[in-house]
């Protein structure tokens, strides 16, 4: 019943038909999620070894270091993996707001009864 | 260029092919991510309902209560929606460990140079 991937120490991210794995990042800081993105075996490889977050764009079609245009740059603190391999964590030191609308999280609104409520 | 999706207090999921949006847990308390899934719909009108998190499990194919077998619930403090609407962030109190492996988080592996390490 033993699940080498789920107890065993190889790193065997298990990618989807798109080839592709979850990734949440959190700020070391705050502990707030910042954003959910999707990292392939390149991104996963060049954010490793950049020690910089780099996913993979499904609306490009391309690797896209996060900040790479704004300079909004997440540091890789840590990663981690879960119990079946297809998703990543990762805990980084944001250089600047981390979402696209200068919010220093995407999750900038709570569901509440009415609608959405900004938050910050 | 402004998208109501992103800007408005509209709760608008942007469900993906398959009907579903990814969902982050992370606990009120120690600020851990705890689980990755997915919600449906139905999943989040039940989470929503009921306060205890509620995924679409693809693997059986069914709504699936968080704990609904080992008493391990996950009750809900409040969620987020990111910019985009297509992710959710769940902030929530465990009843006990979120992992089926018994670990407090299914994030319970760091990805180091030499593989995975154990870090509860």
């Amino acid at each position: 019943m033993s699940d080498p991937r789920e107890t065993g120490t190889a790193f065997l991210p298990k990618f989807d038909s798109a080839g592709l794995v979850t990734a949440v990042v959190t700020d070391r800081a705050t502990g707030c999620v910042l954003m959910v993105a999707h990292m392939n075996a390149d991104a996963i490889a060049a954010t490793r070894a950049s020690g910089e977050a780099t996913f993979f764009s499904r609306s490009r079609g391309r690797l896209w270091k996060k900040g790479e245009t704004s300079g909004n740059v997440l540091r890789v603190v840590e990663m981690r993996v879960d119990c079946d391999q297809d998703a990543l964590w990762v805990i980084a030191d944001p250089a600047g707001p981390a979402c696209h609308t200068g919010a220093p999280s995407c999750f900038y609104r709570r569901i509440g009864d009415g609608g959405l409520e900004r938050i910050d």
